[in-house]
């Protein structure tokens, strides 16, 4: 099948699906959560010819781990779509509304985009949450994954659309490409008369391929070089909590911490306390002369290392004078992705709110909740750190659009 | 100047006018009024040789008016700017603040985008008004204005910049590119490093080739061909004066009514009314065959005719047996920006608001209210008739982005 056709398919199943009740959606979604259980046996059975040409190609033991389907990663994938047909639906809600002094009543009534096409490698549940998520915000999708995941994802959609049709949802509103062939990538980002957002998750040399082919709007999801700057005003024993928490609870996520900024006020009491707890979790620490110095146990870190997304027990340490060359030196070499600042002054935190250009900017919390559960939006299709239409977790809402309604009695214009 | 070194004077013009209180913004743009009353001789002087060259090369009587800076019309640039220094400034506005059961206080803190380009074309109060929005919004801004009005463009952005500077706002707030090659605008929509939104307005190739050649982000700003479906039931008196006011009030601009449905049961006496009235104004009649029938004044309507932004005293005319038909017309003929319903029935009221898939959807009134100011909005960068970021009228809101703003007092993730 080719992408014209999916793509007539897709906005059918679009315009059906903008006006199908949350109860029809819900239902649906529901229903390909029990599919997949019932399913576990077929699905492992795909998953393994995955694994196995995973295998062959030498593809490597965390690339396979992602890729593998258990039992408790099954689980995991329904439990997701459950969790999604219980959040609120924003279709039809309207907001904002003003009334005019000519009595025009003047809002936004929230509504899906229409079709969205996403591009994603490795993990197979992408599949079932990136479907369930346009499906209930009314939107159809067709998804690309990897073509390391092809049968995983196959069987996934295929049986999701299964329920789905069951229980009464348009037939095109969830299609999977299921070629390895690069070029279905190049023809879906060109279907710009059939596909409205092209959403890549994946690693920088797709992104960046997607951007420039494109000729469909593209929110990209690029990775998190994640801060923390530690003020002069701080309780030590809290930093060191705070900091542990966010580079070793989970190290190879985007939200972990990888660059440690310190005013130079508390740079030889923190690290006095910081690098046994950091040191004795196997981390690497990557330091300026100064750090090196305080800390001799630090490598000298190089000018690459306050870009790097290291995804691993390495942390890269910085001395600063100010806040301000702490805002500075986040914006020019960070990912803009999840920066926090650790302090008890109330002005410095305000400032670095309002100073640092990043999709999501804490206070005084770990950089581990950059998440869209963790924010309390159910579930998430991934973090953009584009600053347009969507910037940080992208929940149901970030998969709708708005149109103004105007209420009207009969106004003209004069 | 190179566009690289435009792009980075905006950058850091942009860093500082992102954390400009609204006291400053707001005395720099009423400075901007003042200078541009102040220099109406020399305003008027740049704007004769444009004149000149374009009856030189041609223009259109139209194209020439557009182009025209009477005192009226500087009075009214000078007013458009004071009204944006009264209006509320979205810099550092948080909402949407929920507590989650850890204590964390999540929400999102409105900021600038930073650097937006702007190409457009012919009316030189553009220039005044995008550059004194993208200000106070906390944006820097490189404007690119068509060839035609080059000198008018050049004498307005420098006033404004020399009043800008003398209030305090950083040297690359407002930039013009004034040259009347064609490779800026390419170079313009390449330098993604340092431009993080473009806005293209003006004719449908000019907006075709940037969306083509741009790896910026773009917010497309087509033209309105706007719908009015008549439904069965409707006072017809009403309808009569909202469809005439829709239509001729001032056919010139992309609000203005270019479609008429009208359901099968009230075309007969609808159009005994309406026709009158319409010819009366000189407006032409195009119909379908049931239309010519009923109303023999009527030119046959072409299957172009659905589709087309006339701007002028033409009105295209169908019959349509029910509401599905009529918003499956719409959304198929339509341009996606502006259509409404006249109906005293609640039922298909709403059902036109959810099903209509355009940037403004209206009921019982005339389309010609699909403006910012007419919306609250004081004011507008132009109406977006893209889905994503903005649609419809762009504002000041539209012109910020988000970020996910977190408190926090020593969270960690476990």
């Amino acid at each position: 099948m080719n992408i014209s056709e999916m793509g007539k398919k897709a906005r059918e199943a679009a315009a059906v699906l903008a006006t199908l009740s949350p109860d029809v959606k819900n239902r649906a979604i529901e229903a390909m959560a029990g599919i997949l259980l019932e399913n576990r046996d077929r699905i492992k059975a795909e998953n393994h010819k995955d694994l196995k040409s995973g295998e062959e190609k030498g593809l490597s033991r965390a690339m396979l781990d992602r890729l593998t389907l258990t039992d408790k990663r099954i689980d995991g994938m329904a439990a997701a779509l459950r969790t999604v047909a219980k959040l609120d639906d924003p279709v039809g809600e309207i907001h904002d509304v003003r009334v005019r002094p000519n009595g025009l009543k003047v809002g936004r009534m929230r509504c899906p985009i229409g079709v969205i096409g996403i591009i994603y490698e490795s993990r197979p549940n992408v599949t079932a949450d990136a479907g369930c998520l346009c499906v209930k915000s009314g939107n159809a999708v067709i998804l690309r994954g990897g073509s390391e995941a092809i049968h995983s994802n196959a069987v996934i959609a295929d049986l999701m659309m299964e329920a789905a049709i069951r229980e009464g949802l348009p037939e095109g509103a969830i299609q999977l490409i299921a070629t390895t062939d690069r070029a279905a990538v190049d023809a879906m980002v060109r279907a710009d008369r059939y596909i409205d957002l092209i959403i890549p998750r994946g690693g920088r040399s797709l992104i960046e391929k997607v951007t420039r082919d494109s000729t469909i709007p593209v929110i990209k999801h690029f990775d998190g070089n994640c801060f923390i700057y530690v003020d002069e005003d701080i309780d030590l024993k809290e930093a060191v909590r705070i900091i542990d928490n966010a580079k070793t609870q989970r190290p190879g996520v985007c939200n972990a911490l990888e660059t440690l900024l310190i005013h130079r006020g508390v740079a030889a009491d923190l690290l006095k306390d910081l690098v046994p707890v950091l040191l004795e979790k196997g981390v690497e620490l990557r330091g300026d002369p100064h750090v090196c110095q305080l800390a001799p146990e630090s490598k000298p870190a190089m000018e690459s290392d306050w870009q790097e997304e290291y995804l691993d027990l390495i942390l890269a340490i910085k001395v600063v004078d100010q806040l301000d060359e702490a805002v500075r030196f986040i914006n020019e070499h960070g990912s803009h992705h999840t920066d926090a600042i650790l302090t008890s002054n109330h002005g410095r935190a305000m400032a670095f709110l309002a100073g640092v250009d990043s999709a999501c900017v804490f206070i005084n919390c770990s950089t581990r909740f950059s998440d869209g559960g963790e924010f309390g939006m159910g579930c998430e299709i991934g973090i953009s750190t584009d600053k347009l239409h969507a910037r940080g977790p992208m929940g149901l809402k970030e998969l709708t659009t708005s149109k103004f309604v105007v209420f009207g009695n009969g106004q003209i214009r004069s």
